[in-house]
């Protein structure tokens, strides 16, 4: 299973394209490389994984704290954490042309002679704010939601009076000025983070590695990832950031090899040392328990949303072959990320079938996510329902009309159920 | 009631602050102009409005598909809308000090002889892809999420096989590197739009303009902001936007005079006639009804997520005199919105009582959004409650260890209840 799966990767990548739930970013003018917007399907599946991991995040375990922070922050966050001197590539530039490379991905047929010595290019997006272009006005897009929390943490621990340990979490938006080698949205400029950082004490800080680290496999498995596509990955003494103590990826087998779907670090109090000081401000504990004051450890358990839902295309990806002779493509994505939970589709487009099923949808639209779908033959209709992971088809056919029944049809098994619309809801719910 | 009320804007601020709704941004550093963090209840409260407007547009009335876009665009698409041209202020330069203004909001102690000239200067903020600074790598952040929709209008249409009339919309952060007046989350650089972009034949464009407005403004009043305080404001001829051919703004009252809330226009064809010339793509719809083509009208009904938070903290800030002398201040906000929705309160922080607390939040979690809060008198975290706008607080007392009842009091009535613990679920269901 290690070996590239490019197959795979086309076929996913396309029916993500043709089915609505990625599309190229600005693909009328022609795209913007390593950018991707998200169609009806894959916005519905993105937020609801959004959501289950907010719902995730709410047991009595533990306290996390939601925070929503701006992409734009102060410059001086990113001098504290380091991104501004440390969070770049070496470029070189081709001297005839003037084109520029990363020193690893220089291309073969160029001669080395002809190449400057490798310069460091930092990977934040530069702006300005207010109308004058100058040193002051200097700002950068977030490459990391990480930093929004830790300069927020004396605001949390303040206002929520919290108690250690405790987490802030952030799901949103960062960037990186990336140049990317086509992995779709696995790696794009502009990225989707759901993160933790969670604050405790050091000499409890190895028990609560261990809990978040199994803590977030379990949540990828539940979410439907298959086991055998998951690994941890500890690091390498070497190959440590130099703000982590110890950090574990949760690995999944992208049709290219391993890849990094989380990592969780132990960062020690690296953060909020060099921000308290870079600002002078107190960003101690103090712990009632023993009247100490010291500065919390933390562990960072830092999900890719966006890469996630590439994740699950990728593992819930089927193709059987029927007994037709003909292939069936689907997505056997779990009910509750599924984005389409049920759809209904008319025998034909008469209108007194059409009127019923608009009754069943109005039944069903405030507990499930629903489809009228009308056009095509039921067998093409059948195949796009499969091919976007939609879990049921109701059909409804003239009989209906006198028994009141509709057919359940399961995307897995295949199997059709006769069951009176009436007590659909309840069949639905067990 | 239009006359300043910056007593209210104060307050409400001052809770909004140190109750853990918003933060400045980046506020150890001393904070950036016009940029805000929002806290855990501003989080929750932000992300339920935003769930709610998701859900108001899941009927069977009309087809909405939602979709999430890239923040950075191809820059064509600015092109093609007008943006990169037009969307600008007049800027005037202070001489002997280089300082910069809006030629509007020049302070009056300047001499006129030492200002240069309106300069237009544009409000979208600029940076860069790829490592080399220049005209080919030049991109900006979106000022607007509408522009997104349209240039996805056809991937909509052909993925989705979608009818008119239909919506797609987006909720999403954009960027206007504005020079702002200071009015908290109303206008801020970086802000959160809930945009709808409704297609629609020509002749049935004035109906559904009349649709969205009443639908709209319910949503507003439904959310919980007061009636006298909300208005319609249909545009004046000279006023439109040079894309709009009517336009009707729902508007707040802010303390400081009416503010828009959300912006109805019908744009006609203008946006989607613009892209297909720029990108000579067809961007026409095929009616089978009659085998005719054309690019339907837009309504768009265009929200402010981020000014919608503030509009519900002025709306529902309540104070009151109490008998005893003290006053009483609140957030008298709907249940479905409030971020915490039921405080469970042990009246010691006994064991035996926080245990008691522990098994009840296990009860309600599932449901409802909870918090155990045990520090102070119960009379401080009664008021704590109030302010941050739980409708429910659950009192623990020694009574409970016996008789397996609590005491539910109301936010707003103040009036208490006692109830036993099984029927909980059962009594916040009613």
């Amino acid at each position: 299973m290690e070996t590239p799966d490019k197959e795979l990767f086309e076929k996913v990548v396309k029916i993500a394209q043709t089915r609505g739930f990625v599309f190229n970013a600005s693909s009328i003018y022609g795209g913007l490389r390593s950018s991707y917007d998200y169609g009806p399907l894959g916005t519905i599946l993105k937020k609801n994984i959004a959501d289950i991991w907010w719902k995730s995040l709410k047991t009595s375990d533990v306290k996390i704290y939601p925070i929503d922070t701006s992409i734009i922050q102060s410059t001086e966050v990113w001098k504290a954490s380091g991104h501004l001197a440390e969070f770049t590539d070496p470029m070189v530039d081709h001297k005839p042309t003037g084109e520029r490379f990363r020193a690893d991905q220089v291309p073969d047929d160029l001669k080395k002679e002809d190449l400057t010595e490798p310069r460091q290019f930092n990977l934040m997006f530069e702006t300005n704010i207010g109308p004058v272009q100058d040193d002051n006005s200097q700002v950068f897009l977030r490459p990391e939601t990480a930093q929004g929390i830790f300069v927020n943490f004396e605001n949390v621990l303040r206002t929520m009076r919290a108690k250690l340990p405790f987490g802030i979490a952030n799901i949103g938006k960062s960037f990186r000025n990336e140049i990317t080698p086509g992995q779709f949205i696995f790696r794009t400029r502009e990225f989707e983070q759901m993160e933790i950082e969670f604050f405790c004490k050091e000499d409890e800080s190895d028990e609560w590695m261990e809990y978040w680290i199994q803590k977030r496999l379990d949540w990828y498995k539940d979410l439907g990832l298959k086991d055998n596509l998951l690994r941890l990955r500890p690091h390498e003494a070497d190959e440590l950031a130099h703000y982590a103590k110890s950090t574990t990826d949760i690995e999944y087998l992208y049709p290219w090899g391993w890849g990094e779907l989380e990592g969780i670090a132990n960062r020690g109090d690296y953060d909020l040392s060099a921000h308290q000081e870079k600002s002078g401000k107190d960003l101690t504990y103090f712990d009632s328990k023993d009247d100490s004051k010291y500065l919390p450890t933390v562990i960072e358990p830092a999900g890719g949303l966006t890469r996630t839902v590439f994740a699950i295309l990728l593992s819930t990806f089927q193709e059987e072959q029927l007994e037709s002779g003909d292939t069936r493509t689907l997505f056997q994505m779990n009910f509750e990320i599924a984005p389409i939970q049920i759809a209904i589709l008319p025998l034909s487009k008469k209108d007194e079938l059409i009127h019923i099923c608009k009754q069943i949808e109005e039944l069903l639209m405030p507990f499930y996510r629903t489809e009228i779908d009308v056009t095509q033959s039921i067998g093409k209709r059948y195949r796009r329902q499969d091919e976007i992971g939609t879990p049921n088809c109701i059909t409804v056919d003239f009989d209906t009309l006198d028994d009141k029944c509709i057919t359940v049809r399961n995307r897995d098994t295949m199997k059709q159920e006769r069951i009176k619309i009436d007590s659909l809801v309840q069949y639905f719910q067990s």
